[in-house]
């Protein structure tokens, strides 16, 4: 299938509209916004995948239960507060944000999505909550997905969009989205969050598994460290408007609609390791040859969160040794005795390990290979034809700085 | 049961003898020993764990052998090569230090248990370790324990040891260990590891189940970053020349035994945390009213495991929400809303948080707490009766610098 990547973000595809603006909940800079909104002009599908956190925050709660209704008309979001640990008020809080974004919309509260990130244990201050909302739905537009990218921002250091189209039995389906933060395994209690737009037609249960498929292979496979916020969300809409025949089974119209909504996903997942907090070094860990997909999950993983593996590589040390350690440490099945690896980049390409036991590499080459900003490990454990992709990035002195004083 | 600490480490209890020399294995540097012995006048028991890593180094393959025969002599360990990842050759060289070792201890290579750290993926200079065991072998002495602590160091400050004495039924029976790196869970392919002595009779069955009980309680419990080595290796050699009646059965004597062997490997596990790579800050995680004890272990794990609650602690910033967050990723079953924490130093106590959600702290009062270098994590989950202690430092700008240019 062939994609045509296009601009315009989570407000790509037809009939979806957004606005971004500053209310102060994050900061007093007024070039930094805080609050969002992103609009279906019809009621749309919806699915979603969220934090594994036992203490998910009340949006959260509050998405579930809109997701496991179908159906959506909008995702109101703010930046500045994480509403979790919260308590009651949080979750009457999330429920207010719901129903005042409604009213603007001529939705019901219970078509509304909500997500918040920031500092949690704080209650959301929710006279410019509200204000936030109103400013918000007068700035929708078409082309308003770039201020909802910057609404949704933390510490990153830029705004993330993606977006593409494909043909299918003649309908152009168009898929976007946003997202920021770091990692479903993010940094900063400032969560995860992507927010992805589609005009095909998909029956909730279909998409529901499409958006749990998609978010394995791309958002679940980012690592910056090894925390999971109480916020991370992944929400998808579908309005339909495309006029596609409805993908209602796992077919091939659904499997062409998943490749397509991975490589958005994916997208975004990456752009969210490049930006990784203190980040010098964007890492890519394919393994290959893996007993089972699970086994090679659980083997890149494991490489691209180790902080040893990470401070490594800021470090331009080609210690292989802490990238077979972290493949023997994660619960991925293997035979130690076969595993092979390389290292590779624009600078080239360099085998450190065959069978197990190290080679004798050229150390100038490696050395190359290390200056370069983006990194591939390479893993083939010649074992089965498990194959899986995580990315991350390297640990810096940046990222001890950032995340030292964050609160205060 | 009242234990006396007492000095000597490994060679604290009668019948054990310990030299470490310098033979540049690790460094040209003439006051950095690096080949030890440890050695028993009479033949012991044997009890050991070692590292769950699946690229085992080729000593721990070794010393699985010995261990499963019960019985041994002497341990020869190396600092400044792992003798890990290094195929056929590595096995061979691991039995040839057995075999050098034996003859010279006039005991069998069979009970010889072997320990190397240091760079993985590097073969053994077997000159330069045989030259060490001959000159180690000559060097064993009463009061050689210090001289084995410091040839295990790697990254390492300062030297670990601890020793005991209790007195039971009449016999005096005494304890004693030393050891180095930063936990099962280690900081730098440089390994944990812990050779501990004792002069109680033990049937080799009950002393391994005490061995592991007591790694469960303390080097199971420490981390300094979230990678386990490829050598990891705790040892217990017990010769009965204290002449208490043989401990053969879970009875009391085994339970008082255990309890002494645990605290001894609590002070050093703590040892550890305490000079952890670049580490400003002492952690100790408290967890109390867990469901279960496995449910206590694994939330304390995952808040002293966890890079942004460490980073935290490095900018001495109250983040409670980065604590919970680490206990909400954590497998530990526990209700979120009974969940409550408090900070402690001798700086003070402040409670952050209650029935799982935050409390308006005195930020003064939590300056002074956070000030001090040893810190107490205490959370109660108010939800059964399992309980665990876990150990830790934070995460520094050195931790950085010192594992980002490790290998070169």
């Amino acid at each position: 299938m062939n994609y045509t990547k296009i601009t315009g973000g989570v407000t790509a595809a037809k009939g979806f509209l957004a606005g971004g603006v500053h209310v102060g909940v994050k900061s007093s800079n007024k070039s930094k916004k805080d609050v969002c909104i992103i609009v279906s002009t019809s009621l749309a599908a919806v699915g979603g995948v969220f934090t594994q956190n036992k203490f998910a925050a009340a949006p959260v709660e509050w998405c579930r239960q809109v997701v496991a209704g179908g159906v959506a008309k909008a995702i109101v979001a703010n930046s500045g507060c994480a509403n979790a640990c919260t308590g009651a008020l949080g979750l009457t809080n999330a429920e207010t944000m719901a129903d005042l974004a409604a009213v603007k919309l001529g939705a019901k509260k219970e078509q509304i999505l909500v997500a918040s990130t920031g500092v949690i244990g704080h209650q959301l201050p929710m006279e410019k909550i509200q204000a936030g909302i109103t400013k918000a739905a007068e700035s929708l537009s078409e082309s308003g997905g770039s201020q909802a990218a910057e609404a949704i921002m933390t510490t990153d250091t830029y705004a993330k969009e993606s977006a593409l189209q494909y043909e299918y039995e003649g309908n152009i389906i168009t898929i976007g989205g946003i997202a920021k933060g770091s990692g479903m395994i993010h940094p900063n209690m400032a969560t995860m969050f992507a927010f992805i737009t589609t005009d095909a037609a998909i029956e909730p249960a279909c998409l529901q598994k499409a958006v749990k498929a998609a978010a394995d292979k791309s958002f679940n496979m980012v690592t910056v460290d090894q925390d999971t916020s109480t916020n991370d969300t992944m929400l998808v809409l579908a309005n339909g408007q495309a006029k596609n025949k409805a993908i209602k089974t796992e077919d091939q119209a659904y499997q062409v609609f998943l490749d397509a909504l991975t490589a958005v996903a994916i997208e975004l997942a990456k752009m969210i390791a490049h930006d990784g907090e203190g980040a010098t070094k964007f890492l890519e860990v394919q393994v290959q040859g893996a007993k089972t997909e699970t086994a090679a999950r659980l083997a890149a993983k494991a490489v691209v969160s180790s902080t040893l593996v990470k401070a490594a590589f800021f470090g331009e040390d080609a210690n292989w040794g802490r990238i077979i350690c972290a493949v023997g440490n994660s619960e991925a099945e293997l035979d130690p005795e076969k595993v092979d690896i390389w290292l590779e980049s624009k600078g080239g390409k360099e085998k450190m390990m065959a069978s197990g036991a190290s080679l004798v590499f050229d150390e100038a080459k490696t050395a190359e290979i290390l200056k370069e900003r983006d990194i591939k490990v390479l893993i083939n454990m010649n074992d089965g034809p498990g194959a899986a992709t995580a990315w991350g990035c390297d640990l810096s002195y940046d990222y001890v700085k950032i995340n030292a004083d964050y609160r205060t």
